[in-house]
């Protein structure tokens, strides 16, 4: 039935993949995840009390509190009943009733138009326009999308800029490092990701002249269409300045790439010498004629811009300059589904938290900040949710690792969970250069927490380098 | 950036499914709905109080009201606090606190396994095992899934299925009528649908030649590596009996095809005629060699399940008979992404309600019979949720409508909105037998709603046949 000779064709792009870019898919974290579920399972005599899974970028399963505000008003949403009695402000019973209004017969059951309820859109399309100084944003140009980026939203974009019948094949720009589930989802498409390798010296900084590396390594390789940012960086957290972006958009405008900017964490960078510019500002700020043909997408996501709330599964993207004639296209390939409507409700107070003079605000104000700063010591330095720091293996460690069949930094990652119930992330799963060895964590987790880890971590990798030494 | 060779690309494969199948993807449902968006703003004049929209599949939208233990406990996960009173039964908070504890981090807001929360598998399997006599059912085949089954799910089978790159196209057989939504998802893999038609005399059953027939029309065209089946049927709600399963299935052995049985309806076949089969349960019938061999993925979902809810956008698969290294392919699929955690909190309530002797049953068993009942007439004769019947539309009309360069029934559909305030789907949407005509409409719907839906309906179709009489 076909399937055997298309599993012989997946293997075959990930394998051109592999000694095109270096990533290593064949170790992907589920063999260490579910580990980390046998290791919490009873029976199982350990040194610890519990595993501390810091692997995910997912405060909440780091022991982070949900916001409040947020919960109060998707409760009411689910059952407005609850909004008869006095438990719940008034500004929250406000928010229920007016979202449940936009949601077809009044239930957060319906489903929402494949695009987004309008209302919602339109807030979204508001918070960006202030968020950006005043640069107009078009309501039409936004979808509010279910799940992660990659498993639909890029992909639905993706769809239209791959053609998979193509010879050479299509290629996007990806950054290293960058989680290897999207280096799935581009392999599945049929597409190459094509590496351009940050600069860890310079604090993991995206450097243009990397981008035309890049493009000359991709030559006889594939067909390079779309240039993939992550700003603010996820793993590593770098915030790109306006003139940095500028030069980015210069290059793409250059090289014909379409945008693909994943800005998940823009709500996330704190401190005088860090500022969020988005692409769309930066573009529009350029001026003609690149602010009206460079064509991108910028995404975003209430699992970042709510303290947590992955669970929810929602985000936005808003598209750029594109042609009215693939827009028409994507909006086919997004009809075939729509949002979770709850998801929706949560976007919604993303962009419109409460305000100074509303009786949830200062409660509101005071867990956000206090959030921010049990998670990050300083409220003033937070830039993205992970630590990406590189580790030194000796020698001996390596050798053992290959004997195990396994990379260096997961051998690591591996004696780590078995020993001190401490389960990170290695950068091997995100890519890095060769010869070095990353270890990545989620950094949004309470003080408490973080500290036990460090003591963990700290008596473990004593051991670990006396036993390789 | 090869976005417009993209295009033609899809409209070229647009047009060969148009070409070969008879679909009319060109009239989708959007100008519909916008325009019905547009009938309910204020400052339009209209005879009518507001638009009733019955062309989605959505109880809610309809007017039915969602269980309240769903939403109780729903809520009761999203703001934990609220089972510190006395407003919430017993059972509530005891499912609330269990489901809690199966969520990273205690919370919602987390991510879960790719595949969902191990313990709401756990149960998902345990129900599919009851449903189905104790024909085993292994918690490892079943992924809960995000989202409409087409834009995820049933794509991401295809995608290991469907080589677009392949000379003739791979096919997929695909009932006649199914929504459009359907064949988009299909064609932007890269693969044909290849239609086969149901007997609209026998009330919409599937006749095992009509198979043979599509296999023949797909000569040439494309290769069938599929099968689709939607039982209970949707739009046209016919149950399929053990027997006719059991043919089906022989055939797809006979002509190696891969069976997709969307069974999201199995909780809606009520009446002593139709009784639910599933088709995982009608294999192990059969008994080895095919029992063993015949590879099916089965599809549900919250959405019909538990009398609406498609807000929720939850669902599962089970994979039965598949190729270990195929799922190890879907496995990675589905690794790009993970569902929304209170859809599984629904999930689980879905495949463990509420039993004799728990302090929420008899609320539950009366509100749910009830909203059959209402939605129904009589909870004995409930098929799926959807009516299709056929329209017969006079010479003039089908002129007008050509005039208009709309389908006659899409013209039926615009007439009835415009005049009537009725929001129903033209068959056209569907597919249909070149010359018949159909509308179709949600009859989960409270009666009073259906008694109002019918009076205008009666009115506009005794008016409109005078018009092109």
């Amino acid at each position: 039935m076909g399937a055997s000779s298309t599993s012989e064709r997946l293997t075959t792009a990930l394998q051109v993949n592999k000694r095109v870019c270096g990533w290593n898919l064949t170790t992907l974290r589920f063999p260490l995840v579910s580990r980390s579920a046998r290791r919490n399972s009873p029976g199982v005599r350990k040194s610890y009390r519990e595993v501390i899974d810091v692997s995910w970028g997912d405060p909440h399963r780091a022991g982070v509190k949900p916001l409040s505000f947020v919960r109060q008003v998707l409760a009411a949403c689910l059952y407005p009943q609850l909004m008869d009695g006095d438990k719940l402000m008034v500004d929250v019973k406000q928010r229920a009733q007016r979202l449940l209004k936009t949601c077809a017969g009044g239930s957060v059951g319906s489903y929402s138009d494949a695009a987004g309820i309008p209302q919602i859109i339109q807030s979204v399309s508001e918070y960006i326009l202030r968020r950006d100084g005043g640069i107009p944003c078009h309501p039409e140009n936004i979808y509010i999308t279910p799940g992660s980026q990659w498993a639909l939203t890029v992909t639905n974009i993706l769809k239209v800029l791959v053609n998979s019948e193509a010879s050479p094949r299509t290629g996007v720009l990806i950054p290293v490092p960058c989680h290897s589930t999207t280096i799935v989802s581009l392999t599945a498409l049929g597409a190459v990701a094509v590496p351009y390798y940050l600069s860890e010296e310079r604090g993991w900084a995206l450097e243009v002249e990397t981008l035309q590396q890049a493009l000359d390594s991709a030559k006889g390789v594939c067909n390079p269409v779309a240039l993939y940012i992550i700003n603010p960086g996820n793993p590593a957290g770098y915030v790109q300045s306006r003139k940095c972006i500028q030069e980015v958009i210069h290059f793409a405008a250059e090289k014909k790439l379409f945008l693909l900017a994943d800005e998940v964490y823009q709500d996330c960078v704190y401190g005088k010498e860090s500022e969020f510019v988005s692409y769309k500002r930066a573009l529009a700020e350029i001026g003609a004629p690149l602010s009206d043909t460079v064509e991108l997408a910028s995404f975003h996501t209430a699992s970042k811009g709510l303290m947590g709330e992955c669970g929810l599964r929602t985000g936005y993207v808003e598209l750029v300059n594109l042609d009215p004639a693939v827009m028409k296209y994507i909006n086919n390939l997004f009809s075939t589904n729509s949002c979770p409507v709850l998801g929706q409700v949560a976007l919604d107070v993303m962009v419109n938290p409460p305000q100074p003079g509303d009786p949830s605000y200062p409660l509101y104000l005071k867990v956000r900040h206090f959030l921010f700063t049990i998670t990050t010591g300083d409220a003033n330095s937070l830039r993205g949710a992970f630590a990406f720091p590189r580790v030194f293996l000796p020698p001996k460690a390596i050798e053992k690792a290959k004997e195990a069949g396994l990379q260096p930094d997961t051998f690591y990652c591996m004696r780590l969970l078995e020993e001190a119930g401490v389960l990170f992330s290695p950068g091997t799963e995100y890519g890095q250069m060769e010869g070095t060895y990353h270890i990545s964590f989620c950094i949004m987790t309470p003080t408490d927490t973080m500290e036990e880890i460090l003591k963990r971590l700290s008596t473990f990798h004593k051991q670990f380098m006396r036993e390789f030494a």
